[in-house]
This record gives C-alpha cells, structure tokens and sequence, in this order.
C-alpha cells in the first residue's frame, strides 16, 4: 500500500486538502470540492448489473477492477463506492471491499469502523430519537401523537430481537410506552439524507423536514419542531466528508455512505460522486442490486436531484446467474449449460433495453468465475452480438488491472464515440402513483400495479401534504424483476403489489413497499463473527 | 495548537509510533508501550476531590492545569484523562475537556466523536447481545434462560425510554420476548473491561468471561460460550490504543477510556496511564466524583489489578462547595461566609484522612472561583495548615500554567520529599460482604451496612461461583459520604444499605448497588442539543 498522501497528491490534492486517519486513509473536506467549482469535469460511468444470484454478481469487484484497468491505459480513474455496514460484515454477506486482484485497502478497516460515518450517522439519528421520546415527557408543545411516531432508532448490527419492541416502560417519569423499532443504520432516512446533501446547509435544511410523526390534526411534525436538526448536523460534520482509499494496485478510491438500495436509494454520496468527477478524468461508480433497484434509483433519485448525468453504464453479468435465470438450480451453477445461458439471456437483455430507455450508451462486462467454460464465454459473447450489445470479458477478480483492460478499452471508446442522452424516467410532476405505475410498467415490466388500501391512503395523504412532487424510491426484492423472487429471468403477465408508502423527507423521496421488506436483517444461525480473532499482537483475522 | 506529530516527537516517539486521526490527534499502538517495558516510570499523581456540588468541583481542569504548570516549570508531565460521552454533551453536564484557560484541544473534537473509541465499545457490546438473542433462537445448546439474561444492550446517548423495554415482540421468527434495557455506554461493563485490560491478549480473556445468564441449573452463561469475544476483540482493536492530544499550551495529553465512577470504576484505562508513567516524569491522572468514589475505586480496582501504586494524591476543593457542606444553599454559594466554610471542612478533612490511610502523601488544591473571596481562602489555608495538610490555591481555570505554578511547585515538592507506602484497603482473600463493610466502615464512615435480601443472594451466590475474591466496586451517589444524598460535610451515625450487586466478570469487580443508580440517563426538559449549530461553512458551535 502507498501513504494516503502519495494518492492524495496524485490527485492534486495539496497537504491541507486531506486529513490522515491512520496511515491509510484520509477524509476529504468539502472546501476540496468548493475550490474545483466550475473547473474540468471527468465521465461518469455507472456499473450496475442483472438479476443477481445471492452471492452478488461482482459490481464492486467489477467497479474496482474496471477503475484499475483505465488507470492502466494511462486515463486517470476514481471509483466511487458505498462503505460498509457491520451488520452484513458480522452477520452472512460480508465487506465491501471488492474481491481477488480487485480489491480496495485497507480493508479491515473499511470493514469495520473505518472512519466512523455509519456511527456518526447512528448518533445523530438516535439523538433525534431520544429527542423525541424527551419531547413527549417535556411539555409536548406540538401535540405530536405517540402513537404517530414512525421515526425510529437505528444500529450497525444485525439484531432481529430488535425489530419489534416496546419503549418508555417503568413507570411515569419513565417516559410514554410506545411500540417502535430498531432498523439498521444503512436503511435509516439519515444515512439517505447524508447521501444525497450537497454540502452542510442542504444538510440541515434536509435534516429540518425529516418527519417524525403527526399531531393531533394529523399534520406532519419535523425534526425542525423538535428543534434536532443542530444537533444532528454537529454530530454529521466528519461524516460528510467523502473518505479516500487505494486499490490494490494504488489507484484511489472514493468510498463514502451507505444506504441499502432496496429501502433507500442504495448509492455511495452526491458529494463523493462530485469530487470523484472533479479530481479524475473518469468516476466509475455503483449502484446495488440489480439495475432494476439500484440503477433506476440511482438514475431516477440521485442524478435527478443532483441534477449530474451519466455517460454510460456498464452492465455486469455472470455466467452462472444467467444459467441460474435459464432454470438451474444454485447447487448445479458450475455444470456447462448453454441451453440455460441462452434462456437466461433474456435477463440481461431486458435490463439493457431497459437502461437505454434513459438515454444511455450500454456495454456489458462478463465478470468470469473460475468454473466458466470457454464454450460458455464464447455463446455469452455472441448471443451480446446478437442483440447489437457490445461485450467485454472481465478477469479483474483473477487478474487484477490488467484482467480489466479489455473492459477499460471497451469503456474509453464507448465514452469516446457514443454520446448520452440521459433523461430521468418520469418527471417530478407526475403523481406519485403515476411513477410507481411507470417504473412497473416500463423497468419492471408489470402488467399494472395494484395498491393496496394502506398505500393508496399513504399515497393520497402525502400529495395532500405537498410530497407529490418527490420521486418515488420503490422496495423490492432484488431477485426478480417482479415482487415474486421467485419468478426469474425476464417475467410477464405480473402485477406489482403496493402495499404501504412511507415518506423519505430528508432524503427527498417516498419509499413504496412492495411487499415485505425488513429495514432490520437477522443474523444467520452461523454468524460470521463466530470466525473473527484478533491476535496477541492485534492482528485481525476473518473479516471478509 | 501545535501539530500532533510535534508533541508526538516531545514524548520520544517516532514517526511509526503514532496513528495520524486528522492533524491534531494520534493514535498510540500498544507496541509503544511494548517497546518500552522496564525502561524509566515516571511519578503518579491522583486527582481527586472532595463532595462535590451538581457542577463539579473542577477535577479534570486541575488535572490539566497541574498537568501545565509541571511543565512550566521543567518537569514533563503527561495528563491521562478519560473520554467524554456523548450522552452528557447532549444532555446537561457538556463535555470533558476542561474549562477556562485548563483545557484541552481539539475540544469539539474530542467531545463529539473523538477517535470513535466510545463507538467501538458500543458496537462490540451490542454484537454480543445480538449473539445472545440469535443464540437463543438458534438452538441454544447451553440451555440458556431467556429470563435469566443480565447482559443489555447500550447506546452513547441520554435516552431514558430504553431504560426498560421488551425485545423480540412480533411472532416466532423475530426471537424471544422478553424484557430488558439499554444502558449508556460508559456504564457497560465492556467499557469498564477495556479500561483495566492490560493489552489485546487480556482484553480477549476479559471479554470471554464476560457473564451474560444463567442455565437452567443456575450456572453462568459466559461470552465464551456464545462464541462472542473474537468478534468484539475484533470490532475493539483500535479502541484499546489510547489517543493523544495536547493542552491548549501544548503539553501532552492521553485521553483514553470512559467508564462512569458510581457502578463503574471510573478512570482512563490501564493501558493510558502505563504509557503516561513510561512517556513522561510525571503522570497526572483523576479519578471521577468525590474521592470516596473515585479514588477508592482507583486504588481499590485500577491499581491492584494493575500492580501500579500511585506517589501522592491531589485532593481538589473549592470555597463554594466547603460551604455548601456547612450548610449553604446553592443559590447563595457567592457569598462570603466562613462560619460556613469552617463548617463544610469536615468534608475535606474527612476525605484527607481516607486517602492517608492507603499510605499516600496528600495535598490540598484550592481551585480558585471568580467569586471567591481573600478572607475566605486565607481562612481555608489556616484551617488546612492547622489540620496539618499542605495547601495551594490554583487559578488554572483563569490563568492556565502560570496559575497552577504553585500548586506544581508543592507537587514536586511532595515528590521529592514524601514516600509513598501504598496498599490497598482490603486484601482479595476478605469476603464480598466484608470488603463491602471494610469501606462502608473506613471511608463512608458508616456504623454498619445492611444488605437487602437481593444482595445477600447474590453475594453468597458469586461467592459460591468463585468470584468472591474480586474487589467491589460500590454504586453509590456521589454527593454525600452517605448512601443519602441529602446528608452532607461529614455525616456520622448512618448505615448504607445494599440493595442488590452485580458481577462484571470481564473488568473483574463486584458491583454493590446502594440505593437506586441509573445506568441510562435522561435528557433534560432543555437538551444541551437545542443550543448546537453548524453553520454553512462547517464551523460547530455550542458543544461544550
């Protein structure tokens, strides 16, 4: 690994520009971007992906080994990704840290505490938590109603004992017994906020509007009426800053917020996005799950509001997922089947088609395992071809940098030859019910939408309220591009199920529950924290 | 403020024996201490107080400001301090890093989220109580009772409406019901457990005995049978380095560890004050609330597990609280009254001769208020010459190093020319209920104790489970010699009552609970958060 300092300065960034935590890490502060205003402007290439099979298809591994390959044709490339939350890393899914020869360092640290955001974040939104509870016993000016409060209390941890709970018991100067919930931090409203601010007054104007619950004439009540959002901004401040990294092979890496792409917008910050774009000639970011979650949020929610425009996408297919989508079972994913890979096929052509509905140019990357066949790689490629799809075969798990040049080379003539035309799906003033229906129809490809009545009030009460002008931010399995994860590949003839809508004022979007969705994971029978050590000597071991 | 690789240099480190967290603080890794085994030890001196009134009698601004007045005169003394909470800075107490021209830099910083130190204990804390949960749900091969769990959860904030909640409500798949609490971090018992951990090896052995229930046969339920403690030693490697920083005159500071002083044993950790003695001649450290609490914990706890013996103490006083121990009602403390003053020195008095009776040589600091009179302080050095006690006044507070020259100079003085002859107040071997009486008897001053049946119970019952030789560490309040808040100076003629006790196996001591102590704070009707900004450019305002 190089000092923090070294990749600091290759950036351009000056001694005061950047501020060491450790040796190998440094938080950006926002003067860095301030100062860059109106300056050059670099590409920006989102990766994102088909369907995934559980284990993931390898997008930050893809992200990171695709930024090593351009640096290694000579452009100078940032990536910019999520950080990592403590729930998955104990529990089952692990770090986010990218994979094999493509991967970002330190990377127990980024695993673990790093620069402690995801606390920060946790702190400010348990203080306006507390704050509320303390509202309720001091005097409760507003009238908030106990009953109405849907702000909760968060965790970086896995904890389904969590999930449902009773507050405030003991007796009176205990407090108001309410039932509430704990969900992880990566899904709380103030991990989005922080991930969508533009600097510290959008943040406070944001954190203002996060509603807590309603009085007794059912108006919304705010964090602003609580009088939490100083607080909460004091406690945000670091957090803000965008963290600098290295890959394996030096390049630097932005990583920075962490919301999950299903309940929230699930992209690393504007803010990073930004000085990613400032300091380098190209930002390669990600956003998660599939590109029916993650790309359509990024593109409908984050562009959107950052008013920022992609050049092009870069989408990642496996193999085996596309087997699995073609009827495989997960256990059989390693057995030759080109009658599976064609059927599969259909998964990504569907999201291709779908992610030039934006206006953007499309490349797929085939991110190769280990078990894939040349026989496979080979109908994979030509079936690309086929449907007018350029292809490129990435190694960067196996080789690193230059397992990603094919790739790299693919992405600097696209970005070289073809021009986007990016436009959001819907415009803001459609109703809110309107966008959910587009999203199902034209990415989800549902036949229509059904909303059921706890949705459709939800619905109606917040364009009453003034919050019809938001995008919507739809929750959904990533398993399926229906709300049935078990129907693969590319599904017909289905209806989407609204089932309840929440509003995301700080964030700046109304979440659509289709289906149920947990905002608080479990941990596994086995958790991986069973295998973690810390040497004598203080050396860790078993953190993925 | 200078740089900290400055002051990092003043103390003999080298550029690899500090961790960078921005510019004005640094990490210390444990080789540090490592490498400098057997080499010179520096002087320990204890800061200590006398009752205190609700605000506090200015303990850690002595500290600091004793701290630069040693320096001042050529000696190189380091300060070891804890870490605030967060809970305090945004509920009514503020933060602790001094006051006045005592303090140390950088504040903000430090009382917000510092190095994330109070974060890590959080996390691992509440890894393990997850663990227990998804033990429960996952088998639960050691047969653990769900009732039985004494391990909770915590948080780093005021919030009274965790103090009793119900988990794990909403149906088979979400756990098992049952009730609990959350407690503020610097209560948990893993706070106090990194506190006295001699390094990673220790911290490990520490945490695996950590008691979370009982089985059905009644026997205790450990971390260790959760599989829990290579996890939390993971999540808390870089907690256990202590932090370095400076006093606003540029002299050395470690701040390290947090644990409350009435059910924990109050003091920076172990590791912080070895490597103050290892870097610097002097070491000036403190112990929280009175020193019936403090410095008998201190000494009773800190210092005989970890083999170290202190030089001398410094007994804090002030004009204002001596009369409120002679009988003057807080809003009225301003004003001249040595009858009063004369009265309220039975406090002092009292607490000299305690500290005497662990062989320690003792001086009296008077630490100046704005408010106080020539007539009274010149009427407090009598009275403390006529008891035989040396005296200085301190104006650290209003005049930094420079006002604390006098007391340095006695300090040394003392140094220099008394020896030392520490022991502790018990040996290990005394029975829990004996040791509990041996301080009820020589320190509170107490005819006898009462213990409630809980407490028998639980003491004949962590007898028999071979945990009576650990030391007790009494939950008391911190505003009288009594378990009654109310009785002040020098009560006599009182029994302290013990309600129940607590085993804290990872620190290593027996809690007694006398009377009713919260371990999770309130916020006030008006949170210290209401006054907190960030303006637009990132400047923070209004934590203190």
């Amino acid at each position: 690994m190089q000092p923090i300092s070294e990749i600091a300065h290759s950036l351009g960034l000056t001694d005061d520009e950047f501020e060491p935590y450790g040796r190998q890490i440094a938080k950006l502060p926002l003067s860095v971007l301030e100062k860059r205003k109106g300056g050059p402007q670099g590409k920006l290439v989102l990766v994102t992906a088909i369907t995934p099979t559980p284990a993931g298809e390898g997008k930050t591994t893809t992200t990171i080994g695709l930024t090593m390959g351009l640096n290694k044709l000579g452009v100078k490339a940032v990536a910019a990704l999520r950080e990592p939350s403590l729930g998955p890393v104990f529990g089952v899914k692990g770090g986010a840290t990218g994979g094999g020869k493509a991967r970002i360092e330190p990377s127990d640290q980024i695993n673990l505490h790093f620069t402690g955001d995801l606390h920060a974040i946790t702190a400010a939104n348990n203080l306006l938590a507390a704050m509320i509870d303390n509202y309720l016993l001091a005097g409760n000016p507003k009238r908030l109603d106990p009953r109405s409060v849907s702000f909760q209390r968060c965790l970086d941890m896995n904890d389904r004992a969590l999930r449902k709970l009773i507050t405030g018991l003991g007796g009176k100067s205990e407090g108001v017994p309410r039932e509430t919930g704990v969900e992880i931090t990566a899904a709380s409203e103030v991990m989005a906020t922080l991930c969508l601010a533009e600097g510290y007054a959008d943040l406070k104007k944001r954190l203002a509007r996060i509603v807590v619950g309603t009085d007794e004439t059912n108006e919304p009540v705010t964090a602003a009426d609580i009088q939490a959002e100083g607080g909460m901004a004091v406690l945000l401040k670091d957090a803000l800053k965008p963290n600098l990294v290295q890959t394996i092979e030096g390049n630097p890496v932005i990583v920075h917020g962490g919301p999950f792409a299903n309940i929230a917008h699930g992209c690393n910050s504007v803010i990073a996005t930004r000085l990613a774009l400032a300091l380098g000639e190209v930002c390669v970011t990600e956003a998660g799950f599939g590109a029916d979650l993650g790309a359509e949020k990024f593109l409908d929610i984050k562009m959107r509001q950052a008013g920022l425009a992609p050049d092009m996408v870069v989408l990642v297919a496996t193999l085996r997922a596309l087997k699995m989508h073609g009827g495989v079972p997960l256990d059989s994913l390693k057995a030759e089947n080109l009658v599976a890979l064609e059927a599969g096929f259909s998964n990504l052509a569907r999201h291709a088609e779908n992610l030039k509905k934006f206006g953007l140019p499309v490349v797929i990357a085939i991110n190769r395992f280990p078990t894939d066949t040349p026989g496979e790689e080979e109908a994979l490629e030509k079936l690309c071809k086929a449907h007018g799809l350029k292809v490129a075969l990435s190694d960067v798990f196996g080789a690193g940098g230059a397992g990603g040049e094919v790739l790299a080379r693919l992405v600097t003539e696209t970005l070289a030859t073809e021009t986007a035309s990016f436009a959001p799906l819907y415009p803001d003033s459609l109703p809110l019910r309107k966008k959910i229906e587009t999203v199902a129809k034209e990415i989800y490809r549902a036949d229509g939408v059904e909303f059921l009545p706890a949705a459709k009030n939800r619905l109606a009460y917040l364009t009453k309220r003034g919050y019809g002008n938001l995008p919507v931010c739809i929750a959904k399995t990533q398993y399926s591009f229906s709300d049935d994860p078990t129907k693969l590949a590319a599904p017909v003839g289905h209806t989407l199920t609204i089932r309840d809508a929440k509003l995301s004022a700080g964030a700046g979007f109304v979440v659509a529950y289709a289906g149920t969705l947990l905002t608080m994971p479990g941990l596994p029978k086995r958790p991986a924290a069973l295998d973690m050590h810390l040497s004598d000597d203080g050396e860790i071991s078993g953190v993925m």
